[in-house]
Order: C-alpha cells, then structure tokens, then sequence
C-alpha cells in the first residue's frame, strides 16, 4: 500500500479554550498515523522497542489550515516521503469530516538504540523494515 | 514542615473547550505539590527513580469546588494525610487565586521496583525517607 | 443497553517513563467511556454542549490495579451506578487484553449552563436523557 | 528586552516510555515561553482573548537536538524572528540544564476574531502591541 489511512474521533480532552483542537495534540495523531503505516507495512513499532530500538522525532514541519473541532472524526493520512536507509520521512495530511485539509506535515526520525541512544543503519539492522520502505517510497512516486 | 506549597500558573494547553482547566489535569498538577513535598523533606523522586524504586498510584479521590482559569496561578497545598511504613497517603487542597477551594483530593502510593513491580517496605528499604514520612505525618496531626 | 463497551488502543504519548499508561490519562479514557455510553442511550454529548449545557465532573474516584502497555488495547466498560435527575455517577471498569481488571472508577456529574455555570435539572431540561437514564440505571440493578 | 527566558521544570507527565520528555510537549513549552515573552513586552495574551481576539498557531518548524529528563530544568529563550504588522513568527531556542541546546524551533501566528476566526490586523487593532513589537524585532537585529 502507498497512503495508509486512520481515522480519529477528537476527545473532549484535545480541545482547548478557543474550542478546537490544541495545536500539539496533531503530533500526537501524526504518531497514530505512523503507528498505522508501519502497521499496514506489516510491521510493529511496539516490537521493535521491545527489541531494544526507539526512533525519536529528529524534527517535525506543520502547517494548520483548519480547525478540528470536539464531535467530529478526523482522518490522517500517512505515507513515506523520503528514506534513505538511515533516516525516514514521513508525510501526513489530516482531514476534517468535510474532506478539507486541517494540516500538513512531516516528521523526521533516526532509529537508535534504547539504552545509549546511538543510532542504527535501518538497512543493515532490520533488512526487512529496509526492503518494505523502499517499497512504501517507490509506490509514493 | 507540614504543609508544603507550590504555585503553578495556569497553562493554555491545560484548559478544554469549557474555558476552564480539564479536570483529568489536576491530577498532574497533585503530582507537582507531591514532587514538591518529597523536595521539602529533603529527598528527591527522581533519584529514587533512578536507583531503581518507582511510587505508582493506587487510588485516587478528588471532589471538583471551583474552576480555574488560563492566566491565572494556582496555589496547591500537600500533606501526608496516612502513612505505615508501607503505604503512603498524601492529602492535597487547591486554591484558586482568591484563595477559594478548586479540589480537594487524596492519592494512595506504595513503592515497587522498577524491574518487576515487586512491592518493597519503605521502613526497611528507605530508613531515612520513612522517619522523615513519620515526622511529618505527626505535625500533621 | 446496560453496560457500554469501548476499545482504546494505548498510545505512545500515553506512557510515561515508568513505561506504562500515565495514570491521569485514565481520566481521558473514562471520558470516552461515558461518551459511548450516552452514544449508546441515543444521545450526544458535543449536540448537548452545542445546545449550551456542559456536564462538568464533581468528583472522581479511581483504584489502578494493573498497568497497560503501548501496544496493547484495553476496554473500558461504562455504565450508570446512580442518577436522581440530577446528579448522574458513572461506574468504569478498565480492562487488560487479558481481562484483568486495570481500574475501576466512579465519576459524579451534573449539568451546568455554559455562560454561568448555574446547575439545571436533568429531568426538567433534558426530559428524554431522563427517561433514558432511568432505564440504563434500572437495567444494571 | 530582546530574548525572553523562561525556566522550565520537567513534569513527570511530559515523559514517554523512553524515558525522555514527548516530542509534542516542547510546542507547550514554546507557549510558555511565547507568553513568558509577551509578558515581557507589558501584555497579557490572557487578557487579548478576554478582548474576543485569539492567536492560532499557523505553522511550527522544530529540530529536535537533545532529550530531557525527569527532574531536570530546561531554560527556553524566546524572540520575535519576523513580524509584519498582521503575522508574527517566533523564534525558539530550549537548553539543557548543561546548556547544550535541546531545540530550535519557530512558530508562525496570526490574530483572529474568537467568534468568527476572521484575521485581523494587528497594526491597527493593537498598536501599542505593534509598535512593542517592532522595537523588540529590532533588538534582535
């Protein structure tokens, strides 16, 4: 698959009191929409943090066009916008119930180990994740 | 001391569409006045995190008075309202800027080790956090 | 309907570094416990803050049995322990994927306006809720 | 003044299961440092949206460099990158308690009607906040 796709109810506790969605709580949906992706790729982030490897955020690039609102399901859609065997990119569209845009983004991130934060080579540490982005990323093109 | 003392200011991101603080935030908020009261009697959770002890909830009690708002600072008090050598309960009053009541509360604690949760006897594993504990316990009362 | 039933897919941003569910966010997750079960009842409850009624929380009380782990989904049973026409209490049970009991809870509630925070009458304002009610709290005796 | 400062201590809450503070937690960070800054200035961005204005976040570009922990204080700088009489962007720096730098970061932000959510022009309906901010863009030259 190319775009993986997720759905998200807003919870009462992800508005603020303009009465929309507080801003940081997108990067928060953007994590669900990643979690989906690998998912859909057959993979478990979950299991490769019990492996002993974590991928933090290395940055992270949002525009908010419209609001998102307590009541009303968003969807995220994710996919890979670059890789390069050490660092992913991923891209994200999040979408009100109307079918407008509500944000882009994307966010950068590293594989490293969990107990001295070092970084991996993806290609060489899970060969399989490596053959299954390049995939994910040439099917984007 | 008895009574330890924390002022915490309102965050945006910590009010829901209610225009007030969301409630499910005071319980951080208890976790500040608790961090604070540990700080008062001379120890440090984060120390004891890292030599391997972790305090986890047991229960919670809270009765919602009054609501705060963003710009506002808040003044939270925390006691040892119970304490056995064991289990530890801290008491908590938060007071709004005119020094009316917001919450009353209680949150139940004992010690585990990180590794397994395996339940460990404050009195015999911290024999200088478990007289402070009793000391302060008894100002209280 | 008696009893409510919602799955909740832990999130990362969930966790704290004890490497379980931050407790407060328990808190969050009866929300959308209680959001399902008014869904259930035929109602909703963004259409009655729309209508300019809020429910905030009076009081919580909460006992964390067991931790849940990123990964895992928990299920959270949601049901009406009181309700008088007035005051409504919620009963929450939290489950682990293997049916082990994570939490039980009450929350209190009653409806307030929204511009002044005066309470109103369930069963004057909302006489269909009421019914409703009624019913669910007379199904779980 | 030209950068404001802001000292923050990690709450136990803003942690993840690696044990470091959440990725989303620095944008509440850099609200804290925004307000700290429009303080600073003489304003009180409470007060702005008691006036009926509010000030969304339009963008957000964060590198993240350093993780923080648990029972650390981060110290977060905060200056006007751009203004232009209607859009401002800030800019962001956070440190470690070794003043190793944690994040840079920006954030773009406009001034809309709270009922309406229609932009208006911060050179006209506040020109007290825009001549402070023009000379406080201007020290940073």
């Amino acid at each position: 698959m190319l775009v993986s796709t997720k759905e998200i109810e807003v919870r009462y506790a992800e508005t603020d009191q303009m009465g929309v969605v507080y801003h940081a709580n997108y990067l928060v949906w953007m994590e669900l929409g990643r979690t989906q992706l690998i998912k859909d790729l057959g993979f478990s982030y979950a299991q490769m943090e019990q492996d002993g490897i974590i991928s933090p955020v290395i940055d992270i690039n949002v525009s908010y066009k419209k609001s998102l609102r307590y009541g009303e399901v968003a969807t995220i859609h994710t996919w890979i916008e670059t890789y390069d065997g050490f660092r992913v990119v991923y891209g994200y569209k999040i979408l009100t119930p109307k079918e407008e845009v509500a944000l882009i983004g994307t966010s950068s991130h590293v594989c490293v180990k969990k107990d001295n934060f070092k970084p991996i080579i993806i290609r060489k540490k899970f060969p399989e994740w490596h053959i299954a982005y390049e995939n994910a990323k040439k099917q984007g093109e």
